[in-house]
């Protein structure tokens, strides 16, 4: 069976404490799920990239990536699809691009029950 | 007692479907909770300005801003915190940024639950 490891991407941005906001976010999630990775597109550590090449040297040969987005804008219609695309080929891989979290029933669930939580 | 309306506010985009995905997102908080509306920072509609003006004609003083993004950068930090300014100043109401979705345990309990449900 194919070894295979899953990618948490968010965009990534200059400011560390965005960086960190995620890594407290999926923190649960990574501990339970060893198979697990934090990953960003841009501006932040570690890439995509990096956890492909680090992925791949622990024989993961197949990587599913789920967008830590709300939505679908450029970066997941054009960007995202591109630079999987090119990875598979330069590190022989295979790759699948999940829905965003946004899509998820459990999205629209986890706001509906934060303003229930801060109803006055 | 003040009255308060709760604004859902997520970035906005160009892409149209983008903005349908937040609607849908947050459909069932609004139906529950007539005081909760969805609002974009920028490029979709309808703005936080033109809900704030609505709210106002409706009889709300104070708005509470829930941000539908899951970390703070740039425009959580500066840009939003401008805009309510001058909008309480040129609107006569009051304003409370509430720290974004993605800072609260339920999103981060949502994702495990996520990578659960697609686990192999």
């Amino acid at each position: 069976m194919r070894k295979t490891k899953t990618l948490l991407v968010a965009h990534g941005s200059s400011d560390v404490s965005w960086g960190n906001t995620f890594q407290k976010m999926t923190e649960s999630t990574r501990e339970k799920y060893p198979d697990v990775s934090l990953a960003f597109m841009e501006l932040s550590s570690p890439s995509i990239e990096d956890e492909i090449i680090t992925g791949k040297a622990e024989g993961y040969q197949h990587f599913r990536v789920l967008p830590l987005f709300l939505a679908k804008g450029k970066h997941l219609k054009k960007d995202i699809p591109a630079m999987l695309l090119s990875y598979e080929t330069s590190h022989e891989i295979s790759t699948e691009l999940l829905e965003p979290i946004g899509e998820h029933p459990l999205l629209a669930e986890a706001i509906r029950l934060i303003i229930e939580e801060t109803a006055e």
